[in-house]
């Protein structure tokens, strides 16, 4: 295929850059439009921005030496991982090179003693776990794709499993990170706590990739519980199942996860997922720990849903039955895009205080239920996050601004009852502007952090912070 | 009392500063010699070094006016809680004005139902728990000293329920600070998670009034839970009590403390508490959840432990003695220095990888017993995380360069073990190399940080980074 090479601005700067990355990286240097074009998006509705060029580094040092190059000719780098970020983070609105870290894939250690593991950046979720699978620990985090860690670390990913185990914000012990001068730096060891300086790692994870290109971490793992319980509970109101979860959060059951679905989403559930559950809002429900204390659990959990308008919960501890719903559970957001072939998705994520649970979401649900647009609920309620999924096509004007009404109601409704603009999707093209709104001047402390870091933006421009 | 004022610098230039503090606290600035003494350094061994007057702010505005005046002058200032730091932290070593939030006491409001509540940066943690009382709440973190929120924010504080609730760094959901301009900030809402911009509370936990002056706190509040049961065990030595350690944590028992006393620090609780335990090494320990699961975990925890060479584990839900042993470990502190009175305590506190912490223990032990200075050992060994308390009378050249010769020894060691120079008592004055022998060049971009938003260097200079 031939190199048609689209720039922004000067193309001796670009010429310069590629002529040094390809001595550098000979055929792992690529500019093919399918290539460039594969990496000028995730998964979300968020336009194409095309790269200049995608450079497959295999090392560190190779991280180091390409931003090296770029920053010589301030040209932009875009981190790219798998591709699966929710709100534009890889698209290369400046040009430049995006920087795919795939190959760079290999779990490097694993100290299972310790509950810990050291990673390259590409590794996927399902690629660790799949690694883990003889040594009694398991990786916790699970958003529905298969992202790579890097990526995840860079949004701040989380998952079902959040209100139990935390996000990748409590599951990173430590990076190594090149910075917009090339620097490699590393940011602590493998103590599971320390006071030792400005916490760098929190820095970086949820930086997006504007900070520091994330190259190796070492994640905390978590123990295979000895039991795990879990099932579905039907609910007569979507309000009964939200007031279910609050109640089991404040009387302590240490629940593993606890998510909620409305009658929508359950439908595209089925249909996707060849399920056959009541149309219905439904909790999807997993308790972790000693066979005793699970079968405590979900009694308790039992008896709470009752009070709340739930039908039967029947659990089970056996492995098939759970895996098929959580599988199920995980393709929502493919399951949402499969009702109507060939539109986007827009997703809008929003976390409030759980005692404002019920009413975003019973606001948020009269807001879908009025649109002509289809939008599912879904949502890690346990944590007080949910998600809506707005079906689109990009091109219809009229899609396009019910979907963004809808998305900016949604987000204030988020922010007036004490929430942020989004709990694990991250800001990156979509949520700058709510970003101000939710904490004001503190942007320009992250600018300053930015400027001072990334004096010349190259490092993923335009995304989080409008410069 | 006189106003017998020491500057380190230009006499007008403080001249200035004093007269429009004094116009907007009255007799809130202090230039006393007793109350700049008082505020000159904390429980630690390092050297007073006094401020040249002393601001009482009552309400963040007065925070951000004080730094305004001061910045003006390029004056430093020092936010001061309670005094309680280790390394000294608070220590005015270039003059300038201590920043006292004492009077910033105010629990501002509880949210009971969110687990989750707002306080200003002079609370201290013993005051939070008792407004708590009455709300089946409680907040984990607990140092020894009864410090203050901010400044345990500040210090990213933990303590013995680490290993179950986390530290400071999880507790704080959000901050309100003043930055080095003046300006008041908030990093955001009260959501459980957030993927919103880049992780500033995480920035300002730890930063020890570095990058800025932390005036309010949303904290994280935890259920009291069903059932505690606690007990102490006994164990033929260090190591075997090391071993039943790593293996409680590493089969995932839920441990909500656990906690290692050596023979030495045993006799000063002793002493101190009026207690009569065995002279042998130790474990404190201490189960949450509900009854059932209570009874289940101690059980589980005898079965380890006579595995390792412990003795009877006696273990009660009784709250009376408990809390007996309890209140004599979180005065260990005080029970060592009560050991050799009129001498000052050099702690050091390391935390490493828990596959490394019987080694790390053992040689550091082998060390403190062929010296001639007493040096108890008492740790949060669940985290990795240790202290010993070297008693020295810090004018006797021979007492310090045995206690620096020891401290430096068991620092080193625990980086060579993939830990971290401190797990909880920071960085201040005593660890500043240290911080570099950990994290290498990681250290210039923290500077950079700093530079970018203190860049005339007024918050509290001369801590953490070299400058």
């Amino acid at each position: 295929m031939a190199d048609v090479i689209v720039t922004d601005g000067d193309e001796t700067r670009l010429a310069t850059v590629i002529s040094a990355l390809r001595t550098l990286l000979g055929d792992r240097l690529q500019t093919s439009a399918a290539v460039r074009d594969a990496h000028g998006h995730d998964e979300s509705w968020h336009e194409t921005h095309a790269p200049d060029a995608v450079a497959f580094a295999q090392t560190t040092a190779e991280v180091s030496e390409i931003v090296r190059i770029c920053a010589a000719s301030r040209m932009p780098v875009i981190a790219f991982g798998t591709g699966t970020s929710l709100e534009g983070q890889v698209s290369a609105v400046n040009g430049g090179v995006s920087l795919d870290l795939s190959l760079m894939n290999s779990v490097l250690k694993v100290h299972a003693e310790d509950l810990d593991c050291r990673v390259e950046a590409g590794v996927t979720r399902k690629q660790l776990n799949s690694y883990l699978r003889d040594t009694g620990l398991f990786f916790p985090i699970d958003p529905g794709a298969d992202a790579s860690l890097g990526g995840m670390a860079a949004t701040r990913a989380s998952g079902t499993n959040a209100v139990r185990y935390g996000t990748m914000r409590e599951s990173v012990l430590s990076v190594t990170a090149v910075l917009a001068t090339g620097e490699i730096i590393a940011t602590g060891g493998r103590a599971r706590k320390s006071a030792a300086g400005y916490d760098l790692t929190r820095l970086l994870v949820g930086s997006e990739g504007t900070l520091g290109v994330i190259t190796e971490l070492t994640l905390r793992l978590q123990g295979i519980p000895e039991a795990i319980a879990g099932g579905i509970c039907p609910f007569d109101s979507l309000d009964g199942a939200v007031d279910a979860v609050i109640e089991t959060i404040q009387t302590g059951l240490p629940i593993a996860r606890i998510e909620v679905l409305d009658e929508v989403q359950v439908a595209a559930c089925n249909a996707y997922s060849n399920l056959s559950l009541p149309l219905s809002s439904m909790l999807f429900l997993e308790f972790h720990g000693t066979t005793a204390s699970v079968e405590e659990q979900s009694t308790r959990f039992a008896a709470i849903a009752s009070d709340h308008g739930g039908g039967a919960f029947n659990w089970t501890t056996e492995p098939e039955e759970r895996t098929r719903l959580w599988e199920a559970r995980h393709n929502a957001y493919y399951a949402s895009l499969a009702l109507e072939p060939g539109k986007k998705g827009m997703t809008t994520d929003v976390c409030v205080p759980i005692s404002n649970l019920a009413r975003c979401l019973r606001e948020t649900k009269e807001d879908l239920d009025a649109s002509f647009l289809t939008a599912p609920i879904v949502g890690h309620v346990g944590d007080g996050n949910f998600h809506t999924i707005m079906l689109i096509d990009p091109d219809n004007v009229r899609d396009m601004a019910e979907a963004r009404r809808l998305h900016d109601r949604m987000v204030r409704r988020a922010l007036a009852l004490e929430g942020t603009c989004t709990g694990e999707h991250g800001i990156g093209l979509g949520k700058i502007a709510f970003l101000e709104e939710e904490v004001g001047q503190a942007v320009d402390m992250m600018r300053t952090i930015k400027r001072a870091l990334d004096p010349h933006n190259i490092l993923n421009p335009g995304k989080i912070i409008a410069s």
